[in-house]
């Protein structure tokens, strides 16, 4: 006989079973508590978001977590559970009979009972607990996070296998999850097609070194003894294999783990990061992109906003107090445009004194950058046509010489300095295969040249760096601090 | 001055111009053809599914794609333009003047015009064009598909930079990225928090080899010299990640890039993979998890036939002509659910000849899996409760000796075999310290006892192959074929 058959046979039994208490339920309201008790339905299963908005109020429910604090009277027991569908945690208030001394800080609890108006105004509703059960104990001597201390993202950042259990990092992850809809919300209603562009890859899109090479685990890496048969690595860009999608679709766009084996334990970079990428075809100009950069922000932010307010409000009160205020003049403002020209202006007309050299040509550095922003009215500020010598060679000629730049723009924001880079790609045939040629990288392009040989558009995209969006929102300043694993030169735990 | 304060002034004299041609408009009704040019407000910008659906019926709109196929009669010139968001082309109708031996099968245009009802039955609307430009030109003798030829899944395969471009793959495409948004979607739904879980890793989540490595490029591979402190490998499943996160989070998913180095080029197998992975707190049986599974996968798939109609037609029409039929089946019906036991007990009263032996204590093998799904109608079937010594650390002893099993389920599917594994995981903390010690790997793992030192909870979760969960519903034969870019032994292309 089936599983199945018997899970039928118990549903039967377990309806005729209700139909029966519902028939006693009816005629016993005036039958004593502890009769009361077996008339009762099944509790119905709550999460604590739920319970906090006063659903089944009056209801016999039971809900699940850990216990996030204790505190014992006389006559009776209070808890607060979290089970990480919200930042606020459900009241239990329990007679003193149900204490036990594994109710401790960061136990897992199950508890059910009936969800009442509380007489306290710091919560509407709270759990008066029939019943406690001990999941899981917690010892508080060896748990690394005590109750009620505030602990730093620093201390907690030590372990990453336990830090989703405080306030700051288990909010950190619902914005982290709900800014991820938001992004793809976005570019869905927008009509954009969502491509996962690969991790492994035979190109090094961005021409520079900094790659991680991905081998067979335990192979002699002797020559042609490649797992692949030619020399592979983990992404740095999905660019490339976007722009192959930009020849069938006018939208693309692709969500996920980049890498750069920057040798770096910076608080701006990590090995492994998130990154959002978007690829128009049919583009006019730069404008295109930045109307798609500037929308994909504003909207995605509004949508955390009005989603994680708790959770956003945590970091703006506690982490970084003032950041909302920042926040909110960049999400009323417009963002501004100014060309690499004009920034290089603005530096070299700057009292202050930069480490780096500020002539034209020279690449815009984080001081360069964070100072742009300042100069700007602290809003976000997108730096266009570079100089042509300084992009990949995908990046489009504006062939606007002598000052000879190409059509690439970077979106600066505050705190942060560079969110997002993007430029229109050269289209065109003849002098995407001079360039190529000129790099002697014609033929490890071929496939890219097709692209141009065959139905050819103007097209462009960006890059917005996820953790640095993060960043820019809520003010945390180190970029370990938004991401669940983040994996760095000498680091990766777990 | 700012590029942005040139903007401005820029769209004010837009405006103004725009009023002007309003009031001229306006009066100017019956004048002749060439000057109401001049009146008409600047075409409307369509995606072709936007046209096709009737927008903007009798305005001046413009279009922009792939030409998909040409006919040349003597006074016209009929065209199917395609731009990917649809799997339908728009037709356009333009007098023979506006001729170009340029407008080929693949190059790229921009057609001005007024969208029509069309007087022919196979399309509601098309596109009498004013103006064409050719925007991209394709040499037809070069490009490797021809009009009107329909090519084989096989042969496109070839061309993983272009093969976007045929009518099936870009149906795939908008099905994989319309299936993405159904599984966010489901999980959000019910209250499940998305995380991020990492590629690289410290951690050999299976126990098992296939593993690839990560180091720097370059990276003379001596001891200590590792980017990472410590060896580091593509992730094969965010499980124990997960797991963590199932410390806080009742709920929790994973969706991403997942990686085995197996050595095949089966229809069955890719390097580089995309995994679903869940995790639920306070479960009480396997048959919390077999639930998710269930629901997940008829909420994407009605999701899908909802969303991609036409596209899921194409592969049912003309790919595998009657797999709806199977599809509408494994939705209409319950899926089975049969101990490994009783599979094993189907397998040895079988008539048919395995190459595998199918005694109780052997794993099932793709032509058991085959044989059990045909045995139970064609639907799919769990398998649950496989013996423990079969199963990783992780998997629940369900403590039933002498038959001493483990909590462990696999969901067998028409076609594709398994398409989900998962398992309740050993919560308590004697029992897994203990394995662990057995297999001297309790020092690695200490990380992963701390889960059950401090609030463990009872929890499971599963894994689902997001490619062969498209070919489940596609009915597709090769798994190259439903992912954009294909890795697997001896392939890296692009």
């Amino acid at each position: 006989m089936s599983f199945c058959a018997c899970r039928l046979s118990f549903l039967a039994s377990v309806t005729m079973f209700q139909a029966a208490a519902k028939t006693l339920s009816a005629s016993c309201q005036a039958v004593s508590f502890s009769i009361r008790h077996y008339c009762r339905k099944t509790p119905t299963k709550l999460r604590i978001s739920e319970a906090l908005s006063g659903a089944k109020l009056g209801e016999n429910v039971k809900v699940q977590g850990w216990i996030r604090s204790v505190r014992r009277q006389k006559s009776n027991l209070f808890l607060h559970v979290n089970d990480g569908s919200s930042l606020q945690s459900l009241q239990i208030v329990a007679g003193s009979q149900l204490s036990d001394p594994l109710l401790t800080f960061g136990s897992a609890v199950e508890v059910t009972g009936v969800l009442k108006e509380s007489p306290h105004q710091k919560q509407p509703f709270e759990l008066e607990a029939d019943q406690l059960h001990v999941a899981g104990e917690c010892n508080p001597m060896d748990f690394p996070f005590k109750i009620k201390e505030r602990h730093s993202l620093e201390y907690i950042r030590q372990f990453p296998h336990l830090r989703c259990r405080t306030n700051a990092f288990s909010s950190l992850l619902r914005i982290r999850s709900e800014a991820t809809t938001a992004i793809n919300s976005y570019f869905k209603e927008n009509g954009f097609v969502q491509i996962h562009t690969p991790v492994i890859t035979s190109n090094d899109c961005e021409g520079a070194g900094e790659l991680f090479q991905v081998e067979l685990l335990g192979s002699e890496n002797e020559e042609g003894e490649n797992f692949f048969s030619v020399p592979a690595f983990l992404t740095v860009s999905g660019q490339l294999h976007l722009e192959v999608m930009s020849g069938a679709f006018t939208r693309v766009y692709t969500f996920g783990p980049t890498f750069r084996a920057e040798n770096s334990q910076s608080r701006r970079h990590l090995a492994e990061f998130y990154m959002v990428e978007a690829e128009v075809s049919f583009t006019q100009s730069l404008e295109d992109l930045t109307k798609v950069m500037e929308d994909l922000f504003k909207s995605a932010t509004e949508h955390v906003l009005a989603h994680c307010a708790e959770d956003v409000d945590l970091f703006h009160k506690h982490v970084t107090p003032g950041h909302r205020d920042t926040l909110d003049v960049m999400m009323k403002r417009r963002f501004l445009v100014i060309t690499y020209s004009e920034a290089i202006d603005i530096l070299s007309r700057s009292s202050q004194k930069f480490a780096f050299p500020t002539n034209w040509g020279c690449d815009l550095q984080t001081e360069h950058e964070k100072y742009l922003v300042k100069h700007c009215g602290n809003i976000p500020v997108f730096v266009t046509d570079y100089p042509y010598d300084l992009k990949p060679f995908y990046a489009r000629d504006n062939q606007d010489n002598p000052a000879h730049t190409a059509a690439a723009v970077d979106l600066l924001v505050p705190g942060v300095g560079e969110l997002c880079g993007g430029s229109l790609r050269e289209e065109r045939l003849d002098l995407l295969r001079a360039r190529l040629e000129e790099a002697g990288l014609d033929d490890t392009y071929s496939w890219y040249l097709d692209l141009r040989r065959f139905g050819s558009v103007p097209h462009g995209g960006f890059g917005l760096g996820f953790e640095r969006y993060l960043q820019c929102i809520l003010g945390v300043d180190n970029i370990k601090d938004v991401i669940p694993f983040p994996r760095f030169s000498n680091s990766c735990l777990l």
